[in-house]
């Protein structure tokens, strides 16, 4: 049996990206018996259609017959009603004869009722093998969702960009630019994927960065969120240019007993900025809050306090280096670490992937095993 | 017109690596009109045969007649009487009718002059182009001799092996293993190919390295070469197994007048250790007398120091670099560099390839236009 519109509904699925956040990222396509393409769609922003209602739509703007078709998805047909209908529902009314499904969703709210449905309703059912290329794919474009689905909080991924020697700036903090404008706007690219862009007060204060999607048009910016102990970002800082798309996380205790960390607390939530007040700023809360609010992707780009403290807490599940053909000799550093008693300490990953970005090289390291949930 | 047997020829000159040392990796290959090999050869070592003859002596062995013959060189023969008779005279005797030739050699006692007495004796001679994917792979291979016999020193490549954040060794030096077995085995590759293993008397005190090949058979050894200004190189040193593929350099003055560096030095001559005293141990005075030497490619594997000098002094053709997807966080550095004033002032590479070695990276950046001469 050849996948092959199942590729094409994978690349749909791409087309998701920076749309769909919080839902999965799914394409649809529905062939015709003969194998010809009926309707194709991807899932649209949160509350509005996801894949298989817009390939239906699709079919009926093309005045094509779905009746005994093959609806190709990505990821398991939806089977409760969220803010759209059950999308297995739509697949049995239109009289579908066959789903292929590239994906088992997680969600507790689907997790194989979809499938089931679909079943009950007489229609064949096809699960791609997990290690099918269409299947990998549809679940790496995924694998924010499924991590925020099974374990509860958000992939990590932190990018770093520096000399071949590590270094991020001079000693003086000098660093624009060590890497160059090609690596700069992939690094856009990964931003974009990601449904929140996180940094730190130190960075905000230092570099006043927008940390936005400027690479390409963009139906949705990432949120931009800020670990900000005793609320001290300004309302002028250039990551609250869209407050409503903001979110400033700080400790509960400073926004309440604090006078001057209240009072700052409380003009950022005047100005219309988010905030998120936790009793502690550690990690494993952190990420769960995240989650909870819906970020699949988290895009980390900090400075070397902050990145040092998510990878010694062993919660960031990939780098992402972009990695200058140059060296500074002194320097800042990527991360700062806790000092290690024996090198088999040192926080350690795999090689995931390389690729040349313009004079730079882009490194994907994985956390060994991070993937597999 | 297929060049396909001289692919051949580039594969049978990578067999003189680690043999022809201070003369060219060459191969030969034989054939006749219709295609048919009837001889193949390379460079043996310095002082053995060549490659043509080698080739000649295969066809001969195999009672074929090479009459009429193309023969498929990756350098143009040579036409002085240096340690053997010229190769060139050899293809005229036996009655070849065609030459080609991947690569000119800049020697300047062959220089055109092998190509012009091929034609003068009536044997068609063929050039590739230098864009040719073999004459690219027959100059790649010759990068070390090309560099010795045109700019007067080696091609020099300095290795370096650390974390992803730069860190070569723990604060207090520690620093077995960063990178894995197969990284360190694939550098050893790396020094086989080198005529000379450079390091300076720090690394030597500190670590007592063989910087010897242990990854595989080599019919020789590469030199080792101990930068050591003052002649401290212990005698019982790892580096000085062999003591005659060994070489000390340091200063002609300490050597001369100051007691006990002049005892040192005295002790290591007695010992058969070559040595080298120089009035000054600037890097353009060492890479010559390295050349002199017929050193043709200089493996570098030294400390931050040693490293920092080379790189800072502009003479590093390329990096070698083996990566380990870890941070330490605090460590000792690739590269002691001085100071920079300004980003752009930092030593500069262009990624030139990226291989995955185990669990390692292995990148190779080389020095913009080092290799154009």
């Amino acid at each position: 049996m050849s996948f092959a519109p199942m590729s094409m509904a994978v690349a749909l699925a791409h087309r998701a990206i920076a749309l769909s956040d919080p839902n999965p990222r799914v394409g649809c396509v529905i062939t015709a018996p003969d194998g010809q393409v009926l309707g194709q769609g991807h899932t649209q922003q949160a509350g509005g259609p996801h894949a298989e209602v817009m390939a239906l739509r699709d079919a009926q703007a093309r005045g094509l017959s779905v009746k005994g078709a093959t609806a190709w998805v990505t990821l398991e047909p939806c089977a409760h009603h969220g803010r759209t209908p059950p999308c297995a529902d739509a697949l049995v009314r239109e009289g579908l004869a066959r789903v292929v499904v590239a994906l088992h969703d997680p969600n507790p709210l689907v997790a194989g009722q979809g499938t089931a449905r679909l079943r009950a309703a007489g229609i064949e059912v096809v699960e791609l093998p997990p290690d099918a290329p269409e299947a990998v794919a549809a679940r790496e474009l995924n694998i924010g969702f499924l991590s925020r689905m099974v374990r509860k909080r958000p992939w990590v991924r932190v990018k770093m960009a520096a000399s071949l020697d590590g270094r991020t700036a001079l000693p003086d903090g000098r660093s624009q630019w060590i890497t160059q404008e090609a690596a700069r706007l992939d690094g856009h690219d990964w931003r974009a994927r990601a449904t929140a862009v996180l940094t730190g007060i130190g960075t905000v204060l230092a570099d006043d960065p927008r940390l936005d999607v400027r690479s390409r048009e963009v139906p949705r910016q990432p949120l931009r969120v800020v670990m900000d102990r005793q609320w001290r970002t300004p309302l002028h800082a250039a990551v609250l240019r869209e407050p409503e798309r903001a979110l400033v996380i700080g400790l509960q205790a400073d926004a309440l007993a604090e006078p001057e960390a209240h009072a700052r607390h409380t003009a950022l939530a005047a100005a219309g900025v988010p905030t998120l007040a936790l009793p502690a700023l550690t990690w494993p809360d952190v990420l769960a809050a995240l989650a909870e609010r819906g970020v699949n992707e988290l895009h980390v780009e900090a400075g070397a306090t902050l990145t040092g403290s998510l990878i010694a807490s062993g919660l960031a599940d990939e780098w992402l280096v972009y990695l200058a053909p140059k060296l500074l000799g002194a320097g800042r550093g990527f991360a700062d670490l806790p000092a290690l008693a024996a090198l088999d300490q040192a926080p350690t990953m795999a090689w995931h992937s390389v690729a040349l970005v313009g004079a730079d090289l882009r490194l994907l390291a994985r956390c060994p095993g991070a993937a597999d949930f």
